[in-house]
């Protein structure tokens, strides 16, 4: 069927431009090009015509793509909250939806059992591709998804060796914050942190360290607690009661910690930003939104990180090869009021 | 093959039993006995000679199972935030997991074109079943779910006409925190909730109503307002600033709000829950137990709704009718410490 002139020297004909013609979706023209999807034969039937009268060829990855694609991605999560897993999922699906391609997500909990029952039913609903997302970076989730059919990709949990993983650079992400407060003229920064289990914490405790030492500011030890408003709170007793010089900013290992160090400041009496900055980590905007004043924070770009790795994964199931390895992708400072305007002299 | 005896006058032999003799989960045990599943062709064969050995019948529903089941159930929704569509799929996950279902999750945010997609998507995948849930029950999710070829249940979103529907009961949780109160001595019982353009919010102000009327005590016009911890501030100045007599409770709409409300009433030097005690809805620990102190609430049971609705769907799939109709769960108290103990006279 390839005897009707093919336009030389122009534009390759896309998907997207033979979706248009017929005034269908990307999908829908996928589908029917891929004799998949369900839809009346006169739509099949006009899109492949359409494809032919403007001479589309498909290019090696969406050949590849039409050949095997069941335009399904799997997302493996034990992040029960959603906190972290529903704005990587909403970049994932953002990223595909274009293509035409649904994220099942399923939790796993911590079981293992449950976990390869889950693994094994998106393998026989033929996933494209599984992504593995979790609740933190140094934990790996309860399944093995080592030698799948399919590819995977790890996104905020800890990959396999020679995996392809998308992680946030919490190290650039804390030094963000502590820059951002000794660019304000903040002199005393403290540091009130989650549990020392966690290899987040400490990442972000070095970068705060380098930061306070670049800037010949004075290092005080982190204080490391729980990822709580209630460790907040003590956290601030702690900083303030001792006879030392009392800090003129907080960085905070969470939005929650956070929280209770503002509310803790200010039933003292001291007033956020004015007397201490405060700054929060993982940008909640449900509790960064809410405290008084509205919290400065750290934000993961979680929905960028899973756009990344849904267009990784598609690169993937089309053929085209990708180095393993773990890439740490930028955060971001959402600069609310707790941190106020520079301060004089 | 029938030609083994089989035990008459014992109890029939089930699938789990098969399982259990087999040493295999009651999903594989399905499974190999469906031809269907990832297995090796001995353990099929084992468990296949297990179940003639005991003399295994499945019974209706089972065989009908057997017939058509693909395990999986796809879960739609537009609760981006997760925090009810979450726990609702926990409880679904929970009543499936021992038969081998997995569930799919599955955001169509508010984008009919999203919507439709993921639909096709499930089906093309052959999931049994199809739960539709939200974050709210007065909306219907931008999907048409109408005469899909497998059975679709509503759960905690608005459902079509003559459809399987499971919703909390909101009337009934707002008795229940509202007898509470009154059951503690509260005469004064003020109500902080949401905006009018809730269903649930009219709901919950007419229960209140009710039950002030029935324990004889005044009824003050509930405040309406917006889900936010700044309008239970607000709410607060309101209640407080007034030459009216102050209540002496303050029943909230959602847990936000009462957070406000808890803190308002500490900056104002009112003691919580001495001077005023203070409910909240939905239960949402990460809110309740941060409280100062923490928050007693209603808890919609969404887990427990989940299972129900899953449980409901498993037995459409296996052929069983159901009545249509909405069916109303109940919600719980769960008690801490914002109430206090009931006052003496």
């Amino acid at each position: 069927m390839a005897s009707e002139p093919v336009p030389v020297f122009s534009k390759p004909v896309t998907l997207r431009d033979v979706a248009a013609q017929a005034g269908v979706s990307v999908a829908t023209a996928s589908k029917a090009l891929n004799d998949q999807g369900r839809m009346t034969a006169e739509t099949r039937e006009r899109i492949r015509e359409t494809a032919r009268r403007l001479g589309f060829r498909p290019n090696s990855l969406a050949q590849s793509l039409l050949r095997r694609r069941s335009f399904t991605v799997g997302l493996l999560t034990n992040d029960t909250y959603g906190r972290f897993s529903l704005p990587l999922m909403s970049g994932i699906s953002d990223a595909l939806v274009d293509n035409g391609v649904s994220v099942f997500l399923c939790n796993v909990e911590e079981d293992p059992r449950l976990g390869q029952m889950h693994v094994d039913a998106m393998l026989d609903k033929r996933v494209d591709g599984i992504i593995a997302t979790g609740k933190r970076i140094d934990r790996h989730l309860p399944v093995d998804l080592s030698n799948l059919r399919v590819p995977v990709i790890y996104a905020f949990t800890q990959p396999d060796p020679d995996a392809i993983a998308f992680v946030s650079d919490d190290a650039g992400g804390a030094r963000l914050a502590v820059e951002h407060l000794c660019r304000l003229g903040r002199r005393r920064i403290a540091h009130v942190t989650g549990p020392a289990s966690f290899a987040v914490v400490h990442a972000r405790a070095q970068a705060y360290r380098d930061v306070l030492a670049e800037n010949g500011l004075p290092v005080t030890e982190p204080l490391l607690g729980s990822w709580s408003e209630a460790w907040g709170h003590e956290a601030v007793a702690q900083l303030f009661d001792s006879r030392n010089e009392r800090p003129d900013a907080v960085f905070c290992g969470n939005d929650q910690i956070a929280r209770g160090v503002i509310d803790a400041l200010r039933e003292r009496g001291l007033n956020v930003p004015n007397d201490v900055g405060v700054i929060g980590f993982d940008n909640w905007e449900i509790v960064a939104e809410a405290t008084r004043p509205p919290l400065t924070s750290v934000d993961m770009n979680l929905v960028a990180l899973g756009r990344e790795a849904g267009l990784t994964l598609l690169s993937l199931v089309g053929g085209q090869p990708a180095a393993p390895g773990i890439r740490k992708l930028p955060c971001r400072l959402v600069v609310r009021q707790s941190c106020g305007h520079p301060l004089d002299g």
